[in-house]
């Protein structure tokens, strides 16, 4: 049906769905986890056939394997959905209560934001993340995800909501976008009044697209341009293991780290061990004196890459084996750097100087400021939210990793006994 | 200076601001709230010449009221100005805490929003409320004023910002929008990434324009066109006094009642009261059951005007001494009706009917649902939040009265002691 009908069915929907009780909705998460186990068969066969499609397309391989689902992805998916339906409840808590002189009783409840709409990139695991998130948080959802993983989404989605419906669920509340028409992301970001909040979910370019056209609410997500700070008080041995972890255990992670910012004093004793540490792994883009030091050390690590960095260096989202260099003469040129070149995400200090550590904390504009730890924990499971709904980089209404209570809002209910209000 | 230097120096200001703690503030706030006193005669002989500008200009009268400045409002605005003093420091409040499994601690932390831009209409008083409240969460602001108030504006912003240096504070948080151009307006709207959150504060076109063209985060206030149901179940002398003080009170506020829901069961003894306790003062605008109600019990109060409701009294704000009344079967027939017509802003059930007012709060999508009080109570000062920055309507980052916190956002800080993550 036409996206407009589709918007207004999730609303009708969403407003069922919001009078569930949390028993209601875990059982019929349950319910849709054991759907999909059910119809591996089908949703194997429509991955296939859209992996296929992929390949002929010419598709990297890389953007293939993001694609691609096996058992133990199918697997994954199904576990997720448990672990959704463990989570608390996220509606229905009363945040503050309180009388007021005039004797009214007032509530703060939360209650579900409404309808929110997900727009992806080709993993289609996101599918299933996003429809039982939004479930649980009683939203109604609309998933329009890459045309490349029509046939997967589709059969997903089919078993989720046979799965809702089977365990008593409300199946209208999570929907397909699938007409594979671009113009669809076009109608979800201008439908005001109908869409509570869009996510997207997926690269840079699609993240702006969604921003700066979106007439709806939007959390903006992922983009991570991260610093680690090395101070000159900071133990090199666990800095060195510090920055390897930040950059190398998942360099496609927004959480990863791309910049890394020396202080003088400590140059000349961590550059050489930074270069021992990751030559042959991580090419390094340095400043001047950061090659210097790197270099006037004397030996010269075997397979190390350095080259001299550019000014795009410090704002580029590598999500790869690269690291950017730059010295910097005191922390509030660490942070004056970050907060300039910065995607306000997560940034870190490295050090035993107290007062840095907490000039650094105060004055860095970002969701995460860490203190001797790796910027890889900004993650909502690291964090103990359970399943995230991604990293919010924007100030407005969510901010750092996301658990269901984003997707959520308030409502005050309040208690009179005939009261009417006096004075003007 | 132009508005994108004026935005610069406004994020300058607010890294600086940021870092005050509230004693500093507080100071800075009492400074400016002298600097208005001192600045009396110069602020009445401004205003002077804008409403002699604005009554040249055929101004209606009740708009030059709401533009006219004399001792007493000059009065209100100076406590206005200390009260927000005495409110508690929003930020640098600990939301929650807590050690991960690895051993990370992970502090919620309450911070400044960033740059706030107000875009109001004439009364002055917003300019001083505005500056406040903004300083007091650590936010600079950019307050666009009409350009009618130019001339008290800008005295008014001349006595803060003179206040905010004097006290030891940052006068270039709070700037003036007084090139009187309107293309400042969707400067600001358009001002991503310089503009963290706009306020517009004024009618409905006012608000629609923003809200409609916004590229910025925005929070949306004002608009009530908001409902009492009375049920069955109700006590007719309660009703009458709520209804009454619901909308005689203050017709022009957003939280005054514009259409009275009345249960069928119970319309033939409530009609003839209402009619007569409203007569001479409240036109009524009702459907033919009600209207037959009032006229079927025989004498017809004295100077009572009623007329046939028409479909867009169901959907019309007021803001006047008219009231349209509908009846209905049933609580869900009266939900139906609110959620349809409604603005999201404060509805109310008068009853003793404890089903009914629970599926009344739980069904009604609003940000403040009423159990046998006025709806009138919407209201910061009412709720005991302090100074208000007005009544958001939609559900994103604010909902309901807005007291300070919605002027900030917050960061996790994360101390470790060498954390890196493992496994994948």
């Amino acid at each position: 049906m036409p996206l407009k009908e589709t918007f207004l069915s999730l609303k009708k929907a969403q407003a069922l769905l919001a009078l569930q009780n949390r028993s209601q909705k875990d059982a019929a998460l349950l319910a849709a986890a054991a759907a999909i186990d059910g119809a591996r068969a089908a949703v194997l066969s429509a991955n296939a056939a859209d992996v296929e499609r992929a390949r002929r397309g010419g598709m990297k391989d890389a953007l293939v394997d993001r694609l691609f689902l096996d058992g133990r992805r199918v697997d994954a998916m199904i576990e997720g959905i448990k672990t959704v339906a463990d989570l608390e409840d996220p509606v229905g808590r009363v945040k503050a209560g309180w009388k007021t002189p005039d004797g009214l009783f007032i509530e703060e409840c939360t209650v579900p934001l409404g309808v929110a709409a997900i727009i992806y990139e080709s993993r289609p695991n996101v599918t299933a993340d996003a429809a039982s998130l939004a479930y649980k948080a009683g939203c109604a959802i609309l998933l329009r995800g890459s045309s490349a993983a029509l046939d997967s989404n589709r059969a997903i989605t089919a078993a989720i909501k046979q799965g809702l419906k089977a365990g008593g669920g409300i199946a209208e509340a999570v929907e397909l976008a699938d007409s594979g028409d671009h113009g669809d992301v076009d109608e979800i970001l201008s439908a005001r009044g109908l869409v509570d909040v869009a996510l997207p979910r997926g690269g840079h370019d699609l993240i702006r697209r969604v921003v700066e056209n979106a007439r709806v609410p939007v959390i903006e997500t992922g983009e991570g341009n991260c610093h680690i700070f090395v101070d000159a008080s900071a133990d090199i041995p666990e800095a060195l293991d510090i920055v390897e972890n930040a950059k190398v255990q998942k360099p496609g992670a927004c959480n990863a780290v791309e910049t890394v910012l020396v202080h003088r004093e400590i140059l000349s004793a961590f550059m050489p061990a930074l270069a021992a540490r990751l030559a042959g792994r991580v090419e390094l883009r340095c400043d001047a004196a950061s090659k210097a030091a790197v270099s006037g050390s004397g030996e010269y690590p075997a397979g190390l890459r350095v080259k001299d960095a550019v000014e795009e260096d410090w704002t580029e989202e590598f999500l790869d084996y690269i690291l950017a260099v730059k010295t910097v003469d005191s922390v509030d040129q660490a942070i004056e750097h970050i907060n300039r070149c910065g995607t306000r995400h997560s940034e870190a200090i490295l050090g035993n100087d107290m007062k840095n550590a907490e000039t650094f904390c105060q004055k860095v504009d970002a969701a995460c400021v860490y203190v001797n730890a790796s910027t890889r924990f900004t993650d909502g499971g690291m964090f103990g939210f359970g399943a995230e709904l991604g990293i919010s980089t924007q100030k407005f209404h969510a901010r750092g990793p996301m658990g269901l209570d984003a997707l959520t809002t308030i409502k005050y209910r309040i208690s009179g006994r005939g009261h009417i209000r006096g004075g003007q």
